[in-house]
């Protein structure tokens, strides 16, 4: 038997727990709690001061819990606090400080919310938190793409359908639809945040409290946009929030798998247009010739990893009635692993495309004149052929080996090869990043205030 | 050897095709494109306007081509129109129809337009209007949960956590809940939507084409937002919008798989909170007595059965790299079910909430002094003791069996049982209905215009 | 209303079920019913035995039965049968029409066995038939990746780690790499078939029936192993056999997908190692040039949709307490359709894997000196150097550029080049082939016998 | 930059490598193959003695690789052995640890394996190892529900279909189901075993070596049955090895979700079947009264999170070209998470149905007359009815109120109330139990063996 802390087990005849049931029970918790204490501190924060808005807690206790709260945050924020696992998961444990810091006011806090309100706070924050630092990197990604275009407009390449050789493109057409496809996320990102900007403390186990709780007034000093009314609601939406953000990272995926699988076939010998970083590259134990391409590899097997992740969470959500169930103690583990991994995806990946170069004259001998019939079937069709004649005219051209040499592209249309819009795009980045590092900016100052009672 | 149509089989030397091979590389694309043929001929429709615009197509072959177009929309709208397997898809039923009719005016629509373009058009367009529709219809369901909340206001029910008797509720919080979920999703919805009013028209084969294309002209008359610029992220989004539209069915069903289950559970003889209407049940072909919940079981198995069409989508258009393969042919079939699916449970549920019974009599049975256990602490709390203490005193009241009976609950904050807000909810719902509504009448007064050249 | 044959509405009030209700009960049972009922038929013909066999039916009424069932699964067979929507699904559509021709007799049949008993017997019979040909159909391939492999013994390749040349490898190595890979799928499948062939009949409802049924007979004359005794644990049996069944496709298609994606990369003109047969190939309808290899890139895509059905066998069949849920209706639709896809694939692999061919000086081309090089270091080994000495000396000579040219290999071990074991695999795969084959013919034997009683 | 260690840095100028980097190709496999490592160890004795077997390594050397690889098994047995993340990996700092001690000898054992050749073995005797765990757990569930069953007897229950009551059942009816449904499990399995019992080394690089390796021997001496014979099906089987286990988790938990869900809702207060120990329950920190059944819900979560496990195996191995990619590197976790979840799980639920208890009263007075309709319906038939016929009048009688009241049960038939058939059960378990014990024991005696050449 494992020595539980009495004092932790509060409200249950845990006493003859058995250590293996209560190590299950608690599982990894104490360990991800760690990492999610400082959510937990600012929604304490936020609740104590809620309870003295509407007289339910003393002026005097209030400040006195600040303090603490503010203390311990600080204390987190240093790496200095550790959850013994005894104290099964970081809300006891913070109760259990304040409790011993402060005495009867330290168990004052624990009026009109329930433990899983509190967890619904406490990651509630950190989506929150989280969400907008990963809108920050796809935009810096976004960013080091259009900067790779840049750097290589020069370069002609091959388009590819089917993955055979079909029209003109370049490298920084290339590069420029990989971040216009994470634009169009950074775009849909409104809609996800418009999920995570609502406050569902008060829903208490998901009914409510009898008590007049101002639930505005803590929205409000907490930075969130509006109260998640329905206690009913609150409690449904554990899971749907982790699996909003998780499916947001699965479309930035998407469009990421193909950069990474581009790379992969892009630097092969065969193919030749990319030269990876050599710190991007390993050798291997039997063959001394080898350079392998692991980075982009294992940011590829991470990458498709992450579905595994989502799974867990829409699995383990689903299949309940509504309400709370102790499943959604499970949740955790995968967001926080799917949050972590989505984050040193991207940030591998800027400092990647960062480093990539072209070989110039490889990606131009690729671009033999059969990627230039098309061209050459629209050329006849300026002087007046349809479209269908003047492609069976050149499709007997090929056949006879006497198409003519390759010539200048005149795709002037929007997107086009003569019209690719890097500024546009690049400015469209930076509007869209300033926009949402607003934001950011904004509750970071408004969550600093939350010490105080106003 | 099935007769291929000697003309259908345009560009390719397909005359010794196997029919085997044809009949696999086709699938069921006629069937699919018999459905999805109306927004081809309004793509249709703004290419040749577009083409036209930029003198690629004379003003006479325009006329033509618009009248034909029109008449053809109207023949699908009337469903008079049949693709047969030799024509391979829509897109060649559609050109040869124009052929047949017009001659080389016939040929020249395909100027500046790959098929794959053609059905990236297409597609996009379905999803903008499908998706409007469903959020027509989530609106719906959101309002019919409140008219039940409306209507059952005096039904008191047992909170339950952990699927046990927790707190007090009521009939109307619990439909509240499922109805601020669902409101969720209709602001949620701006996401999705903002990927959706992308123009890819122009992207050709993935590249662009070398012809002064005036995109943003074909945009606007399709009643598009913005061109989607990069004809390489065109292309990439193949996949990506399903999914994106997928997936918000998913969080949509997350939370309606909960209503279900209550629904299921809480009809059933042991709980008898909620009485089905009768032609939603069905009997027994063995035991006389049974009356089951079919509708309700078959509502909740076609809505986890979508995970399996987004599984299908992300899976098909995932392990590719950059730009068009023919994989992505095989996107539709699961698209078009999960939306079939989708607006035919939507269908049902709005019916099915709409004729749900409560039982007040046995719901009030069930609100035994037990779920008033947490007030009664709050109560002693409001005398000054810690909650902690008032929760010590009230569990050995329970098991002492001393605790007084049931109270009048006074959460009055918002969202608890005194404040559930019915009116509030139910304005926003309209509201946000409102908006979208009058996006959907907009783009459908914009595509009437598309058959005449401005 | 749609008029419901009052007859078919055998035991339900369903006189007042809305039209839209049945539509959505019904859903696509009809059609799916249709390909199932010479199922229906068999285990039909089965049951009557059996309640004749404890007298429970007479000899007359059996004999009549026998005869109805025969003529019906005779008319099935020949595609001359067709299930109404009005009757709702195939099994009732089979009792009316023995009762229509037997009158009372008719009706007898239904005693002892419930309407989801019935369905569960015939998903049964149909997996185990099916599973038994997609056996045959794996084997084939195995067969026919092996005559690949003996057809291009000569033919060089560079084997790829990480997509870079490593060491030498050949067509040959290539290809039995797969057929192996697919003979472990056909050792497998005895675990899977273990599960196929226990014989639920006799489940019921999911609880028994109180009559004296010999269900060992039954299982018997249906070819089965043994009898499925638990009938709850026949009820919980629904989706488990179907998700077994699939996740065999699972890891056959793991195999597959590697065997296509090598097939699209080295058919592109970079790598140039494999030819297309030119009907496996079509053209573009932009560029003249293009011959696209549209077959394995829609095989690819098929084989990754299939993912999708997998999970809404799981996602269906999850989320239940025991026994029969109606949800379990829904499994049907996806079965089929993953068991047809998975048919379809294997059909085609087979044709295109006979007809691939290798362009033998490409491939010797690629073989360069480098995938010699950790053979060089064995050498060196060989005269006493350890191996990381000698790793770090041919480095040092590829640095330099002194390593000696390409040299004979002389990987003599099993599965090495110079011993592929071709004739062992080839044994090894008909002999797991004939065995199967063998269990085919002798429940293709059995159920011939069902017809007449014994 | 961390420090890496020179000589750990073997064949890679990895000396530029940046921490970050470095960091993440690292990931978590130190801490990964500290829990693996015994295996490498067993591995590399084999490989050891596979090249002293074909004379390329000395008498002398191999006894002198055998002893250290044998203490270093001990020391990790002990949990004395710790990778230091410089190590990279276990495989390197094993190397390191007989360079250490050996000298050249230490670096002798490389010759004619890759890294991924070892990494493969290693993992393939986990996998064979923990899959035979897992049996054995999962037969001894089998028997401690087999032994609820037996306790429980005279424990009347309702039988539930679509939730509702149809018909008698029992306690021992009810857990024999579950019972039966783990036997299937347990016969399955020699489906992935055979599998598992292929001996993948010598696979090298993925296209063997050019040495003379008596791989027959080395499979032997690990206790393995064959020979996976193709290098290039090897590398192929990375992931899919791993699959296949995790879909036999899939098939066991999609019946044991059916066991935790009948236990949560029969433990319900509204059923009151089953009582639950009280210490797989806790406490609410709000509700005094709660007692929620924390255990089930927690066992109901891990075992729903499985599928997230089996969805990122199957995407990181999917997608890719055959042979070994760096990718399969990251299959590792969520494999060893599965088989440490499954466990726990299989671990709990056998302690959690030791524990269970049924409340006779209530089960009893949960049967009322109506679950008897059906009998009463065939005791009709028994005087010469029709069933159709029997089944309208019951239905009448019961609408009537006039149904006799409940009779006993004659279900006679094999798995029917009166033939549960429990010894035969238990006599299946046991047999299979024995054999794949003994088969374990095979492989544990085999590997005692490793140390010392025969």
């Amino acid at each position: 038997m494992v020595e539980t802390n009495e004092d932790a087990a509060l409200w249950s005849g845990r006493a003859r727990l058995e250590a293996r049931i209560f190590e299950f029970t608690v599982g990894d918790d104490p360990q991800l709690d760690e990492r999610l204490a400082t959510y937990d501190c600012i929604g304490s924060a936020a609740h104590a001061r809620g309870l003295a808005k509407v007289g339910l807690l003393s002026k005097m206790d209030v400040l006195a819990l600040l303090d603490a709260l503010q203390r311990l945050h600080q204390q987190m924020q240093n790496g200095e606090w550790k959850i013994a696992a005894s104290f099964e998961d970081g809300h006891t444990a913070i109760e259990m400080a304040l409790t011993a810091q402060l005495g009867d006011t330290g168990k004052r806090i624990h009026l009109g919310r329930s433990r899983n309100d509190q967890a619904l706070l406490m990651m509630r924050l950190y989506l929150r938190d989280k969400a907008l630092s990963m809108h920050a990197q796809v935009a810096e990604l976004a960013d080091a793409l259009l900067q790779l275009a840049q750097k290589n407009q020069e370069v002609e390449l091959p388009g590819y359908t089917h993955q055979r050789k079909a029209m003109p493109s370049s490298a920084a057409m290339w590069a420029t639809g990989f971040a216009e496809g994470l634009m169009e996320e950074l775009h849909a990102f409104d809609g996800l945040y418009s999920r995570l900007e609502a406050c569902p403390l008060g829903a208490a186990a998901g009914f409510g409290v009898p008590l007049p709780l101002d639930r505005e007034y803590v929205a409000r000093i907490l930075g969130f946009a509006k109260v998640q009314r329905s206690p009913v609601d609150c409690m449904n939406s554990r899971g749907r929030m982790e699996l909003a953000c998780l499916r947001w990272f699965e479309t930035i995926n998407h469009t990421l798998e193909k950069l990474l699988c581009d790379i992969a076939l892009f630097s092969t010998e065969e193919f030749g247009f990319i030269g990876l970083p050599e710190n991007y590259t390993t050798g291997s134990s039997i063959m001394p010739q080898k350079r392998n391409p692991d980075v982009v590899e294992l940011l590829r097997g991470k990458l498709r990893g992450q579905r595994g992740a989502a799974e867990s969470v829409l699995s383990i959500s689903s299949g309940l009635t509504s309400s709370y169930h102790r499943d959604f103690q499970l949740l955790k583990a995968p967001t926080l692993h799917a949050f972590d991994e989505q984050s040193q995806i991207l940030d591998l990946l800027i400092d990647l495309v960062a480093n990539l170069s072209f070989d110039k004259n490889r990606c131009a001998a690729a671009c033999g004149a059969e990627i230039y019939a098309a061209q050459a079937a629209f050329d006849l069709v300026a002087s007046g052929r349809t479209f269908r004649d003047a492609y069976k005219e050149i499709a007997n051209q090929l056949s006879a080996g006497t198409l003519p040499a390759k010539r200048v592209s005149s795709a002037s249309h929007i997107g086009g090869l003569g019209d690719l819009r890097l500024d546009d795009v690049a400015l469209d980045v930076e509007e869209i990043r300033a926009l949402w590092r607003s934001e950011s900016a904004r509750i970071d100052q408004q969550l600093k205030t939350i010490w105080s009672m106003d």
